[in-house]
C-alpha cells in the first residue's frame, strides 16, 4: 500500500465547493474521477480544507491510498491529462502511510484579495471582491493584531459547521497593499472554522468604511455570537494558498 | 457637440474581439448598445486598437460625439449600470472636437504574459500562455533589443492587415520576470500591425526554447516575410495596457 499526498490548484469558479456532493460537480469529485480512470480502482480521497462554493485553491493538499505501482511522474502526467482546465495537480508525493492530509495539518494560510476601487475591474471579477469605498487600512490593521492568538472564534462561524471547539490559534493576520487599488489579506491559523476568513473580511471591512470602530470589533469578537459580525466577503476573494504540516 | 474620450477595460474571453460585426458579441458593439440607451441616440464610437478576438484590455480608449449635455459623471455611471461585466469604462473625459483615438494615438503599449513552468495553471489559464518549457530569458532580451527603433515589421504581420505601410517605430520591448514563473513581455510603438505582438511573441518563445538563435531572428526580422516567423502566440495572453496621445 502507497499514501500519495497531492498539491492541488483550482478555479473555484464553475465548482460546487471542495466536498464531493451527488450531483454537484466538485473538486473532490472531479478529482476522485479522475484518479479512478488512471489507477484502474476508486480511491477515498482527504482533503486538507473543505473549501465552499466559489472559493478558489493556489495549494490544496490531499491525499490517498492505493496499491498502483505506477511511477509518480506518470501518476502526475495522467491525473493532469484527464483533468479539466480549472483544476490542476502541482504536485505528487509519496508520504508515510500514517500522513493525513486533513488530521495532520499543522496550519493553513489563505489570503483574500479585495479591489477598493469606484470602478469594478473586468479581469478581476473572478479573483477579487469589489468594494467600491475607500477603506481605513491602519484601523483594520489594528483589529487584524486582535486576531493574533488563541480565540474563540464563533463570531466569525457559519453555520453549517461541524466542529464542537470553535477555538483555534491565529498566526498571522496582515493586510498587504498591492498597488493601484489591491489589498489582500493574509491570515494563517491552525485551523479554520467554516466560512471564517470571509465572516473575519466581512466585518474588517465594516471597519475600514469607519461603520465600526476597532473597539466594537473587539466587542464582536469576544461576543462569540455569529449574529453580531457583519456580512460574509463573497467566496470569489479566498484562496487557499498553503497547508503546513 | 462634444467629444467624449473613455478608457476602458475588458476581459476578452467572451468577446469576437472590439470591432462591431454582425451577429457577434464584440466590445464595440456592446458599449455602442449601452451609450445609445443611455443617451437616447445611436453613436459611432471610435476605438484606438482594434484589438483581436480573446484579447484582453486594461486601457482601451475610444471616444465619441454627442449632443447630450448629461455631466460626465452621470454619463459614466449610467453606462457601467448597463455593461455586461466583462467590460467597464474606467475613466471618462471630455476631449477637443478634433481629437480622433484612432488618428491621434501617439503610440500604444501592449503586454504579454506568459507562464513558464511544465505544469498549466487553472488561475491563470484565461490570462496567460502556458508555456511548459524553461526559455532562455538572455537569449529573447537580445532579440527585444533588436526590434527598437523603426522597421519594416512585415515578418510579424498577420493577414488581415488593412495597412499598406508595415513600418512602425519600436520604442519598448522589454521581458520583466514575475516570480515564481511568470514572464511579462512590454512592447511600445507608434503603431502595431495586425497579430505583431502575437508573431512577434511566438518568434521570441522559439529563440527562448533554443529552436532559433538571435541571428536567426534578426534574419526573420529582416526577410519581410510572415511566413518565415513562429507561430503566432494565443490571444488569452495579450493585454492592451495604454495609449498615449
Amino acid at each position: 500500500m502507497r499514501n500519495v499526498k497531492l498539491t492541488i490548484e483550482y478555479d473555484g469558479t464553475d465548482f460546487h465547493g471542495w466536498q464531493r456532493q451527488p450531483n454537484e460537480r466538485t473538486v473532490q469529485g472531479v478529482l476522485e474521477e479522475a484518479i479512478a480512470q488512471v489507477l484502474g480502482h476508486r480511491v477515498r480521497l482527504i482533503g486538507a480544507s473543505r473549501t465552499d462554493r466559489g472559493v478558489h485553491a493556489l495549494g490544496q493538499v490531499a491525499n490517498f491510498k492505493t496499491t498502483s505501482k505506477l511511477p509518480l511522474e506518470t501518476m502526475l502526467k495522467a491525473f493532469n491529462a484527464l483533468l479539466p482546465e480549472d483544476v490542476v495537480i502541482r504536485e505528487i508525493e509519496e508520504v508515510p502511510l500514517d500522513f493525513h492530509a486533513r488530521y495532520g495539518a499543522k496550519s493553513k494560510v489563505y489570503e483574500y484579495r479585495l479591489l477598493s476601487w469606484p470602478i469594478r475591474s473586468p479581469l478581476e471579477r473572478r479573483f477579487s471582491w469589489h468594494v467600491a469605498d475607500s477603506l481605513d487600512i491602519e484601523a483594520m490593521r489594528e483589529c487584524c493584531r486582535m486576531l493574533i492568538g488563541m480565540h474563540d472564534f464563533s463570531s466569525f462561524m457559519l453555520s453549517g459547521s461541524d466542529t464542537k471547539n470553535p477555538i483555534r490559534e491565529m498566526r498571522r493576520a496582515e493586510i498587504l497593499l498591492r498597488p493601484p487599488h489591491h489589498i489582500t489579506f493574509v491570515f494563517e491559523a491552525t485551523g479554520f472554522l467554516r466560512g471564517m476568513v470571509r465572516s473575519i473580511v466581512g466585518t474588517l471591512v465594516d471597519v475600514g468604511r469607519g461603520k465600526l470602530n476597532p473597539m466594537q470589533f473587539k466587542e464582536i469578537m469576544e461576543a462569540r455570537d455569529r449574529s453580531r459580525a457583519s456580512i460574509t466577503a463573497p467566496p470569489q476573494g479566498l484562496f487557499l494558498v498553503e497547508v503546513k504540516f
